[in-house]
């Protein structure tokens, strides 16, 4: 039997970055992977692909030169599920290999087949040439979610699709039904509508995204609707049945609705029931996640840490990592400075939306005094040139400390530019900041500009200086008073 | 005769935002543009209108998918000189118009026409409806700069142009020689090389962008080269001539280039002459600039400022606009904080470069003891999703202090990433800033995370802390020891 000084379970975001922070510690690592390959969800099923199939949409309708050329602009006339799987197997091959290079580097071993405890300080794994155990003295679990699946739903593996399945779609419908509108139903919801599929987002909640600024999110379902999406709020699934060629929705309410495809995605449960976790001494709760010290990630076993989306919000690629970081060094003891206040947070919807620090709620509610400044993406010269008809920031500062609080931003492109608010943000930087810098001309990067000018011309101004006028301005006063004669200035306000 | 507070000549970037700024201040102002539209060289021949075609070029040309389909993969099969006006024209009249608006806003005057001192205090504007007068205290010279055109190029307007008549063009090439390789120079030939027009670029220097960091600009001319682009260093032009349908390239040192188009882009000239300088008591050098105070913008006369590209180095649009917003500041004696250090400087050649703070060779002459840490955009998982081969960032951080000191950045979409550096440089973060910070995934900004850590693997480390392994760990250590028994560990180092 194989020992490690630590074993890692899943090999996605938060798995991987484990891993090799412990191998750079110096340690013996296995990871052991269930599916074919090393990248768990994220590569296989989850953000890589979606991101591709976004990507790819995105070339192939020719959607961010439609401000441009109009709404009817396509770069392929007619696109087919082939045209968007081509793409996806390319890149899921290249990051595959990525990582296993990554793992090999840093020596880091890896077995793929499902694993589950025997006891806290051994685990078995069922790989295609057999049974094997391993033993480790610490434990990192990553597993990750798999799709929410509920019984009442007749999944098809054609029409009637979980997250997970669509991926392997095996043709564009002409409409489609999205149930659930979290970060995954809308990404999909978002992009297939970019395709020209007819889309209806149906979502239990009176709002979508609760935990982001609620004018980033009105401007971002503005902008669906604007382009045919229907969005059904406060809506309930009573039944979904397959008739014939198409499928039938039917709500609490009675309302009915007809669609060629319908996705479920509402929900995500975690990959916890193989793991067997009662033989080390855990539990997962109904919906499979596992409870954990939320700075260290220890779980109630002192030796067994858990990452990533299986230990619930934020469930975002980006802050698995992070965490599988901090869970390796905490296992081993080693020195890690605490993480920065604030992440960014990222929806890869069609716009893309990004956001960090506080939310004008928030600010609100903590009763700080603040200004909030806006820009809209084709107030640049850069959105003018890329024919953005939407886009949109706003910032958040402090009234008495000038301090950024909070940048939101809905458009092309968010994902990347929310790291210079970030950056502000995390360096306490503040309003003075956005105006005296330079930015480079033309990028969308200069709605910061605008946007911090926007929030700069409502907040209280301090006294202007009132500094001597020089001698040279003086007698320029006199000698043009001459040239002037009795008219006055001609600008009025 | 009307009066102002303060007259400003050009509309340029430079002189806009001068304009705006005076406006904001209360004083009266008015905007004298020589073009038929304001916006200055700017809007309709320069920034704007090459950025657009870039754009353009980009999107039918399929260029940033061809990572990803191949370098036979195109959009557009044929594209015409007429796809490429097109976008051309819609993208100026927007710009324009919201130029025309912000004056309008801000209680701005303009009059079209070309501007001649007349005494310190006087101008006088040749408008479409005759002469007219107008007088102001203060002046701020914008006028920037016209392409050089030396006697001995037979410009011809069809098959030897400048880089204002680039942008008419009636037919895209199938060979073009550019002489000069400066930005503007560089910027146009990899955009038609974007195009598959046979591009050679000719140079007297040995390097390319000598005031950019050596490692950036060899891999820019690496990726050049690669894909076909000839560059010819330490070459000069004897003569030009049109031989039929071709052009006949003469070096200095007997070689020959035959080419269907040139485009002679060696050097700009202020476009000073028209404003008769001597009548206020100025005088422009022999290519047309203006000397000023480079913390205030003022001229040797007191009441008149000169800014943007009419003073030279570094000729950036950006930048320009900041020089605006100071002197008009300066003009009225009001408040105005230094601005930061360092500003971004931004290529718009294909691909992009952009960067900020101090090159290698500089942190190296003032013998700074430093690490430098790099990242291909292809390590990135969205480098991957676009499909991305080539895009290189390069990090530099002071050894003692862990600041970073410099970022250098090729590839797609550098003049955006920049600003990241920017603000993590001009608000004195470290090396630590990018390591502990989360990144959205997947965004090419994690470049920056990448390149921190490549740098932090060949920092010298600081001690780890031999933090004491508390209870529980040494319980575990005893508890495996016999699960283990007499095996070590497999991984070897």
């Amino acid at each position: 039997m194989q020992a490690f000084d630590i074993i890692v379970i899943g090999s996605g975001p938060a798995g991987r970055r484990a891993a090799v922070q412990a191998a750079k510690l110096k340690k013996s690592v296995l990871v052991v992977e269930k599916g074919r390959r090393v990248g768990g969800v994220c590569v296989h099923t989850g953000t890589i692909p979606s991101k591709t199939l976004r990507e790819t949409v995105l070339n192939l309708s020719g959607w961010r030169e439609r401000g441009v050329y109009g709404r009817a602009h396509r770069n392929k006339q007619s696109i087919t599920a082939e045209d968007l799987r081509r793409r996806l197997a390319i890149t899921l091959d290249h990051e595959v290999e990525i990582l296993e290079h990554q793992f090999a580097r840093n020596s880091v071993q890896w077995v793929t087949g499902e694993a589950r405890f025997i006891d806290p300080l051994h685990i078995e794994v069922v790989t295609e040439t057999g049974l094997q155990r391993f033993t480790a003295l610490r434990f990192i679990i990553a597993v990750g979610t798999a799709p929410y699946r509920p019984p009442n739903i007749p999944f098809d593996g054609d029409a009637i699709l979980d997250p997970d399945e669509i991926l392997e779609l095996k043709r564009v419908p002409r409409s489609l039904v999205v149930i659930g509108g979290g970060v995954i139903g809308v990404e999909y919801a978002t992009i297939f509508s970019a395709l020209d599929v007819k889309v209806t987002i149906i979502e239990p909640n009176e709002i979508l995204f609760p935990f982001l600024d609620r004018e980033l999110v009105d401007e971002f379902i503005h902008d669906m609707r604007d382009r045919g999406m229907s969005i059904r709020l406060q809506s309930r699934v009573k039944r979904v049945s397959r008739q014939g060629d198409a499928c039938l929705i039917e709500l609490e309410d009675s309302r009915q609705i007809w669609s060629e495809m319908v996705l479920f995605a509402a929900g995500r449960k975690g990959a916890t029931d193989a793991l067997e976790l009662e033989n080390c001494g855990l539990t997962a709760d109904d919906r499979g996640k596992i409870e954990v010290d939320r700075n260290t990630f220890r779980t109630r076993q002192p030796h067994i840490h858990a990452v990533g989306d299986v230990i619930g919000f934020p469930s975002l690629a980006s802050t698995s990592m992070e965490q599988g970081r901090i869970a390796a060094c905490s296992a081993f003891d080693a020195p890690l400075q605490s993480p920065p206040e604030f992440f960014p947070y990222g929806i890869y919807s069609v716009p893309e939306m990004s956001t960090i620090g506080m939310t004008e709620e928030q600010v609100r509610t903590k009763g700080i005094p603040y200004e909030s400044g806006i820009a809209r993406f084709r107030e640049t010269a850069r959105g003018q040139i890329m024919g953005l008809d939407s886009g949109f920031m706003k910032m958040i500062f402090a009234l008495e400390t000038r301090r950024l609080l909070g940048v939101h931003i809905v458009g092309e492109g968010a994902t990347e530019l929310i790291h210079i608010g970030q950056a502000v943000l995390n360096l306490g930087g503040t309003l003075d900041y956005f105006v005296e810098n330079t930015f480079n001309y033309p990028t969308l990067a200069e709605a910061y500009k605008i946007a911090a000018l926007d929030a700069w011309n409502r907040m209280p101004r301090r006294q202007p200086s009132v500094a001597a006028f020089d001698e040279a301005t003086a007698m320029l006063e006199r000698f043009a008073k001459a040239a002037r004669g009795g008219q006055t200035s001609t600008r009025s306000r």
